[in-house]
């Protein structure tokens, strides 16, 4: 029954109906499964469970399983255990997998040699139509994916790609080679490239896998769609964080540590604290007008945090907008005239409500003036700071999400501040 | 030699190396490309010149081009474009084109109906190996992918599920029947199912495609992991602009409309504005104190960042935790524990820098001490309501990221100012 369980549903739901046993029961169970199976079900669990399972059961069965993941994950995985644990199962893995987990563990982890699996179908330019087929069928169930062959030379040079869709399309012509069939513009992946560059490159042409090569083109390994749109959730997610001036974190949320997560959080806060005393100094500047115009204090957390907001939405949809590859710089002077017309109507509006409050607070009609003129003013600017900085951040090669919204808000909380009491000082006098 | 320039290349590149050229260039060279050939470049090219060319073009010479176009793609573009422009084409293609269009127009676009392509693999399981493959071969220049064979009885009903992969490693035994290999737990999407949980599905499982069926479980077509890519790319960013109180925009950022943008804006910022009218009102309030003390307004902006960043940060966290299904409801405490912790931290060192820059300023020790105590405070609260908010927003139903920064921090605007004067109060009397 355990046996029928673990081999004929989908090996992802078995992991889910697994999800209310133990770990030690979850081992149990899965030793029921066939092999490669076994570590189906196994990839499906979360990485807690795995890395326990990993750490605490008998090496020999640890070993026989660690064997059957695959290449890429089965590095991610080792790294995260301590390092007598691995030395304790490496021995007993068979030396190509062995060396296998030593070459890749030499990369990067957010490059595509960190990604990339070594899985793949290699096969010769002279080979047919049928000769790959039969040689894929025979290799299946070694391989990552078969829906892609590479073409490679004695040397290990890509030569051309061959999907599984040209095969099984000239099954008719069963002689024609896979040097006549093959596309030779590959799109391929550099080894050492960024991970958001690959994900760029298998969005773009909407790819199953990208091949990786070394820098004499080589083939190394794939990287497969599934990875991807990991990798883009991932870089999504730091560029939210990024917003937010969350350093990004390299590891789960609730699994970091604290004091990790603190530095990752507290080296923006306390720049951005800085930032903020400026406007400490500032107002202490204009102390005179303060406490002759009492009630001009009671609008400073208004302006500034409508300034504030209006500056983060440019700021954010300005990002999102770049990292999708929408705006590019040559667009600054759209963006800008776009924003420029929406926080001028965004600004206006808000001017308009802020003005009917003042009428009430402000002792005299030019005093009730300032409000609104300084709303628009600081929309404007904010609006204006908000769009432009990302742009120039990216010109100068940084990360536009580093822009982030709370530095936007800093910076706008001062001019706010300057302005606001400007416009008093011209309107009051 | 255009001839080749269109066919050789890989289709994606094609269309990158005719970007240079201006529309009406550009739909003279496709013309020298092969017919399914020129929809795939056509595909690449950004979707004004695709709209721009539909609606520029010969009838006859564009119906030929839809009628090669991706199900899903054409009823997308067809969308846009301007309805008499529609009606000029339409009639100009196979019944079953345009059948095939009224079907899949009437989905929403946000659920699977509205993702899916309906050039799927259809299969009987009386069929063997060797007659699938022959009929796949036969089929392939028609699907959008041949990797997933679906096997369907009379009524159009999807029985099960069988992977090209199993085709080519069953070679050997070429009169298996596909009734026997097909995997039966197979997983689908109801047609009405939001993309977002369509996505999440696919991810879940690794999938190249997922079959989405009505609620009779027939089959009606596929989502393909390119276009999953795209609605993850597409979730996210709207959540980072949901973050950033930004409503959730229909059109790229450089497209839409300003008066459309200004509105997704402004009805966040306006909500934002009515908040932040709270402190002025507050401020108000403590009129006396702020008029006895006047150093103490100095201080306000700095006090109320400093709570609406760390507020921020942890709302931001919690956010992208939860729809990456990294948090749940059960991880409440959890995560409030480790919120508080990490916001004592930090909390307490900016308390420090407070401290000491306070010291020059306060007239007072007692003075001096105001400003630690109080940050402290409100960033403990930031941090609390940052990480609160979004949980109990989920758990109520609606989206996590409509509590947004902004939100969090208007709330902690208003308590930092009440936390503020009433610890002024307490040391100063
Ligand atoms: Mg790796
Ligand atoms: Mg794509
Ligand atoms: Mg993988
Ligand atoms: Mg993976
Ligand atoms: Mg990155
Ligand atoms: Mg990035
Ligand atoms: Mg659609
Ligand atoms: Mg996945
Ligand atoms: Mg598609
Ligand atoms: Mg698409
Ligand atoms: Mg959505
Ligand atoms: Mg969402
Ligand atoms: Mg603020």
């Amino acid at each position: 029954e355990l046996i029928e369980f673990c081999n004929a549903l989908n090996p992802g739901r078995t992991a889910e109906f697994m999800e209310g046993l133990s770990n030690e029961e979850a081992w149990e169970v899965l030793q029921y499964a066939a092999p490669s199976r076994r570590s189906e079900i196994f990839g499906y669990f979360e990485e807690e469970r795995q890395l326990a399972m990993l750490y605490k059961h008998d090496p020999s069965q640890v070993a026989e399983l660690v064997e059957e993941i695959p290449a890429d994950d089965r590095v991610d995985l080792l790294q995260e255990l301590p390092s007598e644990r691995v030395n304790q199962i490496l021995p007993l893995l068979p030396l190509s997998d062995r060396r296998n987990i030593q070459r890749l563990r030499a990369y990067q982890e957010e490059t595509a040699g960190g990604l990339m699996t070594t899985e793949v179908a290699k096969l010769g330019q002279k080979l047919t139509v049928r000769e790959a087929l039969d040689e894929l069928g025979r290799q299946a169930s070694e391989l990552e994916t078969i829906y892609y062959l590479y073409v490679v030379d004695e040397d290990n040079m890509l030569r051309g790609i061959v999907s599984t869709r040209q095969l099984v399309s000239s099954l008719n012509k069963p002689n024609r080679t896979l040097g006549e069939m093959m596309e030779s513009d590959v799109v391929v992946a550099l080894v050492t490239e960024d991970q958001e560059s690959v994900a760029e490159k298998v969005e773009r042409y909407n790819l199953l896998a990208i091949p990786v090569v070394d820098s004499g083109r080589r083939l190394l390994g794939i990287i497969t769609h599934d990875d991807v749109i990991d990798v883009v959730r991932e870089e999504l997610t730091e560029d939210a964080h990024r917003i937010a001036a969350v350093a990004p974190l390299e590891d789960d949320f609730l699994r970091i540590g604290l004091y990790t997560l603190s530095w990752k959080r507290g080296l923006w806060l306390t720049i951005l604290f800085f930032a903020a005393l400026l406007t400490a100094f500032t107002l202490r500047q204009y102390e005179a007008e303060l406490e002759a115009y009492a009630w001009l204090v009671w609008f400073i957390p208004l302006i500034i945090s409508a300034g504030g907001n209006s500056g983060s939405q440019s700021a954010t949809l300005v990002i999102t907008a770049m990292t999708s590859g929408e705006v590019k710089f040559h667009d600054l002077p759209k963006v800008l005239v776009r924003e420029l017309a929406v926080s001028f109507m965004l600004g206006s509006f808000l001017a308009l409500i802020g003005f009917l409050v003042a009428l009430f607070i402000a002792p005299s009609l030019e005093g009730a003036l300032i409000i609104p003129i300084t709303l628009l003013s600081v929309i404007i600017c904010g609006c204006m700071c908000g769009a432009l900085l990302p742009i120039l951040f990216k010109r100068a090669g940084l990360d536009p999400a580093l822009m982030s919204n709370p530095f936007v808000a800093g910076i706008v909380d001062i001019l706010g501040i300057v302005i606001y009491i400007n416009v008093a000082r011209a309107l009051l006098s």
